[in-house]
């Protein structure tokens, strides 16, 4: 269904590991609605509400501990 | 219940990785309303908002965290 | 106050490992609400509601986090 | 300001870890919300919604993951 | 901008820990409204909320599962 | 699309760990809605809402398990 998207979880330094946090969190959205045209006509809705604004960082939160873990936290 | 749908938390990539929470996070909707036609039903009152899509892919990256253990990332 | 319902958090197959995670997360709700006329009363409202749909598939995959780790991923 | 309530995480069974996870869930309100009045009459509004009880199996859920880990899974 | 109140993870039993986490979800709070008359004014509110009170026994898990592998379970 | 902001996940001590996840989170929130006069319109609505408070300090907590692990604890 997809094209390949995700090669890695291992990135250069923690902020591109976060990017790929953000990366992750949109594919999950996709994933469960992947017309573009929809997404775009909901993303003012989105992008203007706190309360799913901070929904979004928690899932990106997730994400990033999966992330930070598999690259050993950039130690 | 339920066939057998879940032989192994392991992947080959970390795509088919992320997929597989995909499958998860389905089959446990699925577990708790059972009746496909009621999921095809209320499919349309999901996928057109934002926080449910946010939450939806908050259930991924739960899900990823488990099978991103289980491949010991894809190192 | 409840027989003696969780003897072990291992299982057989990854499968049997996510239906018991679906039991850890019915438990929890019954310990909160033990009347069983009461449970089954709110079950419709429950089960056609994409947003409670959604937030029953979370627990059970933070429940299924913890009975993987215990199966050391069923490796 | 409280008693000693929690000597320890370990528990000699997975059910009675289930049952210390749901403790510390409780705890949890009370250390925010310390009357006892105010609590029981909250009681019915939140046994009865399935959305709070779903809320409450994932705060016992998150519990349950600490206290199954301190005891090595009970392996 | 704050003062130092965060020294140490490390507690002397698991119910300090879990005190430590109240006080970690708290601070989480005042981080981002600093003004404790606003925080006053709007405690009523919080805790008579069945809802509101189980959210914060949720943020009181998560730091307390931090807390707690800081300190090896208290072993 | 953004500068360097993130260099490491190392802190000097825990305080500087929980506000390094406090810069985690509100990054979150930013890369979603990256327009600084939104994000200053949204405070007062998100500042004075204790739901949205906890579900900030959730956040916080989530990122705060990441750093906390990266720096082993502090110990």
């Amino acid at each position: 269904m997809e094209d390949q998207w995700l090669k890695s979880l291992i990135t250069k330094t923690p902020q591109e590991g976060f990017e790929l946090a953000i990366t992750l969190s949109r594919k999950g959205v996709r994933y469960t609605q992947p017309d573009p045209e929809v997404l775009k006509k909901l993303r003012p809705e989105y992008a203007n509400d706190p309360e799913k604004l901070t929904a979004a960082s928690h899932v990106i939160a997730v994400n990033f501990q999966t992330i930070a873990a598999a690259n050993n936290y950039w130690k």
